[in-house]
This record gives structure tokens, sequence and C-alpha cells, in this order.
């Protein structure tokens, strides 16, 4: 007899979003939050931190391009580059395809989710152990106080702003951020849910735009994040995401990807009107 | 003391979305389907169609934005519309915003759906008693085969292909679209998940482009549809969405939308990497 076992992500207490689970991988409590690997029927291995879904073996190449390649082939030269959280792997790998990309350091505050990913979804943490990675098992905010290092790019892969992602949507760690990134930087970030976490988006462009002479947003489509729509919001020195990209470059890096395109790439600033709306004061660039 | 009631969607057997309901406001069968309508706690009214989301209150301006002004801007005078289903009333709603059209044909097939939203949801259904409107309860499919009458625009605002709209998935039906379409119209359909119905996709496109001199295909973001990402497919005698798009005419209409707006309309037709390799072989234009 097979068990009817399903797996439950709720937002808020008006939207459930389940998926039928094979099998149990792992399950294990950290220092921060719950940790669980699940093998799913329709989604491959997917994990989950306090319950929410952060990544499925089906749909992370959305994520993982689109965080990733967007800004890499904005930046002329992206050497250095740094990554807060993401402890899956998935972001750290796009970086790395990137033959121009020297070293990427990524500062992760949970070892379970590194260990756990780096036993169950290799898909993700393959690159891990690259030898360009620096990876730091820390706080990203102590970090980004701390090094003396600038980076060209810095990528924000955190959860949503509960549990220990929290602070990474303030003012403060932004300020850091700023400081070590070089003249030409960029930083981009999770960016919540244009339909359920207006508020929180809002709050994380304003600090955006508080900072930075450029901050604007792109749209997303995830297969496993509530809604389907989904933000990463983009701040620089001075480099703009369209003027400044260079299109041939995506097909002279002779790089395939599954979800990023030149037209993509140009096609995700384009927001809906209530997206605009609620984000006018914010958006600069 | 409430009750906890939620309704439960279910995709194949590895997906279910859940709404928190607050109270049941309709539930009926009648020849072809199940109808329901239901207060959620979270998106508003909600209808149902065999246990499947149609249209809630809180998101269904995207994807009647985008069924009608994306066709509506694309064709230069559009006067005579059809819409074949579309029995919430919403399709034909936006439709109605254009001066310019002279007559909204509507053949819906159920006219449970339609009293149940003229009852519940007058939201999407209060302008179906429009002096411009011709309500047609009866079979899209037989009224395209009989009629002598051509439409600039016809928009197929179906449910998924199971039940009563599965005939309109198919190669007979789409031939007879051509027929009553003037020599410069125009079809929108509903065109499923480009993550969840890979195939029903291809199958559509592949009927388009063997009908049809422009076939192609462009993307929304529901809330409420399975993986978010959802498509409506653009075929035409000639008309191209992009290059025959004036989008000075936005801005001159003065009409105002939530979701559509002239960059949207652009970008919705550039897909991830991944649709563009499933559809190639159909995209024309």
């Amino acid at each position: 007899m097979k068990s009817n076992l399903w797996i439950e992500e709720k937002h808020g207490d008006f939207l459930g979003m389940n998926y039928k689970v094979e099998k149990v991988l792992f399950s294990g409590k950290s220092k921060f939050q719950s940790v669980d690997v699940v093998q799913t029927k329709g989604h491959g291995k997917m994990l989950l931190n306090d319950g929410l879904v952060m990544v499925t073996e089906r749909d992370e190449f959305i994520y993982h391009d689109m965080i990733a390649h967007v800004p890499l082939f904005v930046h002329p030269d992206p050497q250095n580059v740094l990554v807060i959280g993401g402890g899956d792997g998935g972001t750290a790998r796009e970086v790395l395809r990137h033959p121009g990309v020297k070293k990427c350091t990524m500062v992760e505050i949970d070892e379970m989710v590194v260990e756990a990913c780096r036993k169950f979804i290799p898909q993700t943490s393959k690159d891990l152990d690259h030898p360009k990675m620096n990876l730091i098992i820390g706080d990203g905010l102590e970090f980004v106080k701390k090094t003396k290092e600038k980076f060209d790019l810095i990528l924000v892969d955190s959860t949503d702003p509960i549990g220990p992602a929290q602070p990474l949507f303030g003012k403060d760690f932004y300020k850091d951020i700023f400081n070590c990134l070089t003249d030409d930087g960029i930083v981009v970030s999770q960016g919540e849910s244009g339909f359920y976490e207006v508020e929180m988006q809002k709050k994380l462009m304003s600090i955006l735009n508080g900072l930075f002479p450029v901050s604007l947003l792109y749209n997303f489509s995830n297969l496993t994040y509530p809604g389907g729509l989904w933000s990463f919001t983009f701040a620089s020195k001075g480099l703009h995401p369209l003027n400044d990209f260079k299109e041939e470059r995506v097909k002279e890096s002779g790089l395939k990807f599954n979800y990023y395109n030149k037209d993509i790439h140009k096609a995700a600033f384009s927001l809906p009107t209530f997206m605009k709306n609620n984000l006018s004061l914010f958006l600069k660039g």
C-alpha cells in the first residue's frame, strides 16, 4: 500500500499550495529554521525552509537564470561576485558558467541547507566545490559590514523576510552592500510577489531608491511561488539594465539557457500597470 | 463558531491549490458541467466549472485585459467582435470599453454560468445587457459553422479542453473560425499553461499554424491558474501583433488598465527559451 502523502505551503490564511510527496528525504531543524527535502511527484526534489518552498528541481532554472544572468549581462566585466544566501547552490552554479568571473563568494548562514542540498539536490549544489568558489558559512549581514573586498555584483538570494532573512530586507544591510560594491557595481535581490507582498516590495524598493542612482525591478514566472509572478530588484551605482545591456553578448557567450534570453531580459522590466502604480515612487533609472 | 471551509483545485495527481472559503454562494449542475460560485477570503468571489477556477474578482482583470486589449489594439478598426464562451462576461466587458466596437456577439453554451455570474459576480457580468451586446446561449461550434456574419476579431474564451470545451481545441472549429473572420481578422484563444500543458499548447499552435499566415503566442501572469504563467494564442490573416501595433493608440484611447499597457503588450510576446523551443515549429509571423 502506498501512502497518500502531501505537503502544503500555506500563504497567509487564505491560500494553500499542495504537492504530492513520494518520499521525505531529509527533515531537520537548524539553529535558524526547519529544513526539509522531499521527493515530489510533479516537481522533482523540493527544498522547503520553515515550510515554504525554496527550490524544486523542475523550476529552479527560472529563478537561477533570472537572478544571475540579467546582471551578469548588464555589467561589462563582472569578475568578483558575492552571493548572500543561496544555500542550495543554484545561483552560484549559474554565476560560475560565465568564464570571466574569477571568484564567486557565497555567504550562507545555515549550514544545514548547504549540507542537505549537497546530499540530496546535486542539480543545484553540484558546483559548490568549484575552484572559483569561496563558500563561507556565516552571517551575510556581518560579512558585508566587515569585508574590505569590493564586488562587481552582489546577488541577495534570500528566503522571505521572516526568520533568518528578516534583516536582509533592512536599510543598514543595503548601506553596507553599497559600500562593498565597486563603482559600477550592481545588486540584485529576491524581490517578493507583486501580487501578495506589495508592502514588502515597496519597502525594499524604497530602501534601494534612497541609496542607489538606479533602482528598478523585474519579473519572472515561477511554478511554485504563490501567484506565479515574482520579482527581483535591480539597483546599481549607474549601470542601467536596458540601456547598458549589450544583447549581442548573450549570443557571443555561447551559453545556453532554458528560461533566459535577450528578449526575456528586456521584457522582464516591463511591469503590469498595477505594479508600476504601486512602485512609481521608487522606480528610478 | 465559524467553519473552516476550503476549496481545492487539483491539477493532475501532483498539485492542489486551496482557497479559504467564507461562503458558498451557488452550487449547481448544468447539462455541461458543475458550476460553483464561492466567496473566498483572499480572492473575492470565485467561479469554478467542474472544480477548476475560472475567474476570481481579485485577478480577473489580468486575463480579461490580455485576451481583449492585445488584439483590439493590433486591429486598426475592430467593429464586429465575437466572443466564444466567456460566460462570466469579463471579456465582453473589456471589448465594449472600445468605442469603435459596434457589436459584440457572445456565444456561451452554458446558461447556468451566465445566470450565476449575473446574480453573484456583477463585477464581470455587468455589461451583459449593454446595448451593443448580442448574447446568444448556444454552441459556439455550431455558431461559427453556420453564421454568415464576418468578424474582425474572435476571442475564444474557453475553459480547459475537458468537458464542453474539448472541441474548441480542434481543427474543424478553427477552419470555421478562419472562414468567418474578415480579411484582416484576428483570433485570440485561451492557450493553456506553457509549463503544465505543453502538449495541449503544441496541438493548438499546430492547428493555428496550419491555417493562418500569422500564428504566435503571448503570456500573462494569473494568480489563480496553476503555475501562474498562462498563454493566449494569436493567429491572424496578416496582422502582426508587434509590427502592426501602433502603441500611441493606447494612450490616445484614454482607457485605463490595471494590467495591460503598451510595454506589457510587447513584452508578452517574448517567450522563455523552453517555450520557444517547445513551440518553434508552430510560431510564424
